[in-house]
């Protein structure tokens, strides 16, 4: 049995969209075909479909796809061309209104053009299949929302899928989309990948272009991937990001150093989380990788300033405040209390925050400069019932983003793998790469989830 | 009489930087001479030295300098090797407490390393020769200094020489440098320069690390050089930056086109400043330049949101809490004041200035696409007496950075070049380029103030 069917069950060794793509080149299988299939799926009345996607593009992507044929495929040169790809709800897309999954925005003008990774997508032939749900405005990582519905957990339709980005992530599990684009602030990719067990990747800010989606923190705000492989979110990365795919197997684990930041991080695990992720250490430690437990009191300074709440509440406050004037009542009320809270920080207070940025970034860079990657669970928990969530939103949502938050603040590249038994409770795996140095964190994680070493 | 000596009467039409450099690598001056030549007008008690300075490394000039033989000024391949700079008392030098003006900082460790600034004008053999006066932490382009004294304007010692970088324009004005580094937050290297007779460029701000000097404003400072003449100010850029020199000759007059801003900005022209500001338009238009006199709303959008003033209060409260609770009493009660308004200020309202800063600089890039530079005077007004100044120093501060100040708010490199006849009251015409294009101004300016046309 493979490594990597042990870790998660999900990712194959070959990339999924590098054998979907094969086999579209060679005619052995259909765009139209693979666009049939995730249609079927979200539509299919016993699925999470209906909660998964709030508008399902089936005509657009049906007339795309068949444009596809085998030639058509080859001449595209593009690993993505054909197949079936959803975008969270918070990206423009030419000429339909852009809701971030707030029916407050239904008055709005539609856009004017396509996002710049929309329209990435499209050149690289990717089929947009739909917009997927979100937390409203993506202000919180509990995936809750109470105008579209909440997506059940793939792996229990009772608990939360995890947010903002909830259906990017249930469609990429649920097999309605190959791929899927979301948004992290404090977590917003990589806690409903570790929920759902597929692979969330938050790369360095600067790397995929903002513009043509609706801000929640325009310092924290980045744009990434889901999948269902490293590999995967890998090459719909290169798309986004205007960059050309970058080989992901040049690590084993056996040359690879690994930090886990003790304390903190540590703190409150789930049984399940606690077990998978001392396994996962244990099989990458046979395999030949050293990990290393380290002090690294920059994250204890992060916990205590707590930059992003005060970041994201101004940032956002000032972004929606004539929006709240006009249909505040409408807003999701955990949702809107979380941004009218900007309104009683102090200017100084804000800006503390951003001072402190570059010279704590200097600070960490320092303790982790010895190691290839930091790891640590990505949340603490599992999935908890979305009946618990709705009683409480508020310290749910502090506990889920704890480990994945300072890694916005910081500006890291940051992925999510999944690390849990087949069949059970999903448990993710954080890996924290340099700045800006995202293709060799990509690669890094490669090694871990399959598994290769001595 | 060439066109250079009727714009300024200061500025040579060889570079008086590399012809001092050559006159040290032949052995027909030494460094030595200079810098006593420097020293001398320092220490004349009829000259301003004694408030243009707040230290002066006699005894370390006078060693670096004799160290500086023809052979070793040779060897550096360096133009400024040998030659006395100043600089603003706002730089760390290893082992000296960085007052920045300000006697509260009196208690503060001594620097523990240069900053990158100082440490690469050291190693391109500049000698050191003094830390300049300035407005105390840099908050204010009026020039006064009630610890350290006002050093009186070069062209009438009853008026300011403009700040904050006062004694960095003084310096050089009065030959006590052949250079100077200055900050640049809302105008403080440019106003001082216009009001002295002198050329002050404020780079892109990325282009010249700010490490190692304490901050007033982080999203606005820049550092950058005030000399004698662009092309000396292009030289000591190019070390600053630790960029390769490129040479400012590449323009000529009719190859250029100039726009002057309608409205606010020539409003409230002192009679000296329009006639010294028309006289130098018509003379570039008959050597051929096209200047047109456009719309530029994006600035009157500026003036009425007015974001640099909430930005500098915030920021510099934020750094100066600590500091105003332990020595409040010591400060410039002016500055004081203008620091502590930083904490009336919602974080919403300083979050605004921030976010509207990208799409009024892309407004802006779009409205002066077609043009070389944007030109106006550096100030509306000449410099007025010190005694008008203490009067009421906040209306004349607000009048002499209108102009100045949003170029660093969109982030324009921007100099300062002067325009009076000689004798009269110093006059600066300010050019404005597109950001990044540091060496490109560099040479549209050097255009202007040869006079380089048909």
């Amino acid at each position: 049995m493979k490594h990597t069917e042990q870790l998660n069950g999900l990712s194959s060794a070959a990339s999924e969209i590098r054998a979907l793509a094969a086999g579209l080149s060679a005619g052995q299988a259909s765009s139209i075909d693979l666009v049939e299939e995730c249609l079927d799926r979200i539509k299919d009345p016993a699925g999470e479909g209906a909660r998964t996607f709030i508008k399902v593009w089936d005509r657009e992507a049906r007339l795309a796809a068949a444009a596809f044929t085998p030639e058509r495929i080859g001449e595209t040169r593009s690993l993505v061309a054909g197949l079936p790809v959803s975008v969270k709800d918070l990206f423009d897309v030419k000429g339909e209104v852009t809701l971030a999954g707030a029916p407050a925005r239904d008055d709005t003008a539609p856009a004017a053009s396509d996002a710049p990774v929309i329209s990435r997508l499209k050149s690289a032939g990717a089929v947009l299949i739909g917009r997927t749900n979100m937390t409203q405005f993506a202000y919180s990582a509990v995936g809750l929302n109470p105008h579209f519905g909440t997506p059940g957990n793939p792996w229990d339709r009772s608990r939360t899928p995890g947010g903002s980005s909830s259906g990017a992530a249930v469609s990429v599990a649920d097999r309605m989309a190959v791929a899927s684009i979301g948004s992290d602030t404090v977590g917003s990719i990589r806690v409903p990948a570790a929920f759902c067990g597929v692979v969330g990747f938050k790369p360095t800010q600067r790397r995929v272009p903002r513009d043509g989606a609706i801000p929640l923190s325009t310092t924290l705000d980045t744009v990434g991937p889901l999948a269902r492989s490293v590999e995967d979110c890998a090459l719909v990365f290169g798309v986004i990001a205007g960059e050309e795919v970058r080989p992901t197997d040049g690590f084993d684990l056996t040359s690879l150093r690994f930090a886990i930041p003790k304390g903190r991080m540590l703190e409150g695990l789930d049984p399940e989380v606690a077990s998978a992720f001392a396994r996962a250490c244990s099989t990458a430690s046979r395999a030949g990788a050293r990990i290393l437990e380290i002090d690294v009191p920059t994250l204890d300074v992060f916990q205590t300033l707590s930059p992003n709440a005060t970041i994201q509440a101004v940032e956002s406050m000032a972004w929606h405040r004539d929006l709240i004037g006009r249909r505040g009542a409408e807003y999701d009320p955990n949702v809107r209390a979380r941004i009218e809270a900007g309104d009683r920080i102090a200017a100084t207070a804000y800006a503390d925050c951003l001072m402190r940025r570059e010279p704590l970034s200097h600070e960490l860079d320092h303790l982790t400069a010895g190691f290839d990657a930091l790891i640590m669970p990505t949340v603490p928990i599992i999935a908890p019932s979305i009946a618990t969530c709705m009683r409480d939103e508020g310290s749910v949502r502090a506990r889920i983003i704890r480990n994945t938050s300072p890694f916005n603040y910081f500006d890291r590249p940051s992925i999510s793998i999944p690390i849990h038994e087949p069949g059970s409770a999903p448990v993710g795996l954080m890996l924290v790469g340099q700045r800006d140095e995202d293709w060799k964190l990509l690669a890094i994680a490669r090694a871990l989830e399959t598994g290769r070493g001595r």
